[in-house]
């Protein structure tokens, strides 16, 4: 076993723990939380399908490498609710620290493409790094909806929660985004999401 | 909501499914059993770094797409555990039914494409096919391996079932059989796997 496959499948191991990180989203019935792998599975399967809906063309793979691995960092940083801001801040430096580890455990040459890809999408500045977040935000809302807003109830989620959360998400598509303000509308009038002003609102 | 989009969002809803359909390998850690969609998450990032192991050059995106999708149809055919030869050749009437009728959520272009990989998957024809069934059995037998041949035990599987499972690994890379050829030796040395004399072994 050479050296760089040696590399190759300490990192591909150590990924296996992704599926152990559960999640605040339900699955669609309900039944369980999803955990890491099945949200980035998921994620990928979505750029496949609704790459259409992006506002500017979109390298594909980059964007399924992208959300394939988005959630990797979770495995030694932990995952933080979407809605914990007491957390949000810290998380970052824990989750650059494992970026470091876990891609430094491959071969030079991947160590820098996947890094450059997590990088990517936690800068936010690429047409791909804007539509994977749009799916990062679409995948859970989608989902929480079909789950009667369970995850919502259990936190006593406001719509201006997800309003604040998802500022960017009409930059990588408007179409998606219009689809989720209606099922956030949805879900405040049918009682799964409060409504709570947002500061536009305030002024 | 345009009914293309309606096609596409019943369609990727459905997949939720995947995630409940339960495997017969265990996690690394020998935990818990995996579901299909962990599985397709591990092997479509498997042909990220993998990639260059295949025997021929393969479109990175093709492969990773045919591992997203190549067990959805199991959300309606169910799993067949790949040593039970008895329902082996219903499962596949099951899945060509089941493919039929999930792909044909999908918008006509969409289900055409789709379908169209989902059969060269199955056909086994293409270099991205070849690659793609290689990932399929590697991964299993790398986390197996992990999990000190946890389902293998609990089977009483023997070498013989994998090398005639993995007849045509090497078609796909001769690399990473060469690697699974080593741990389906130490396994049987080890215990954790039965020997059985091949065909080849008996002439």
């Amino acid at each position: 076993m050479d050296d760089r496959f040696k590399k190759q499948m300490k990192f591909l191991l150590a990924c296996d723990q992704e599926k152990e990180i559960v999640r605040q989203t339900y699955l669609a019935d309900g039944s369980r939380r999803e955990n890491d792998a099945e949200h980035a599975w998921h994620l990928a399967l979505m750029a496949s399908v609704l790459a259409e809906y992006a506002n500017e063309p979109v390298d594909c793979l980059k964007v399924m490498t992208m959300v394939l691995i988005h959630d990797v960092v979770e495995i030694e940083a932990g995952d933080t609710y979407a809605y914990d801001y007491t957390n949000q801040a810290s998380a970052e430096a824990r989750e650059r620290k494992a970026a470091e580890h876990l891609f430094g455990m491959l071969p030079d040459d991947q160590r820098e493409y996947f890094r450059a890809l997590w990088e990517d999408f936690e800068a936010y500045e690429s047409a791909e790094a804007r539509f994977a977040h749009v799916l990062d935000n679409f995948q859970p809302l989608v989902l929480t909806d079909a789950a009667d807003g369970k995850s919502w109830k259990e936190h006593g989620a406001a719509d201006a929660n997800l309003y604040r959360r998802n500022a960017r998400t009409a930059e990588g598509s408007e179409k998606l985004w219009a689809y989720m303000e209606t099922l956030i509308r949805k879900n405040v009038r049918n009682g799964n999401l409060r409504h709570e002003e947002t500061p536009r609102e305030k002024k």
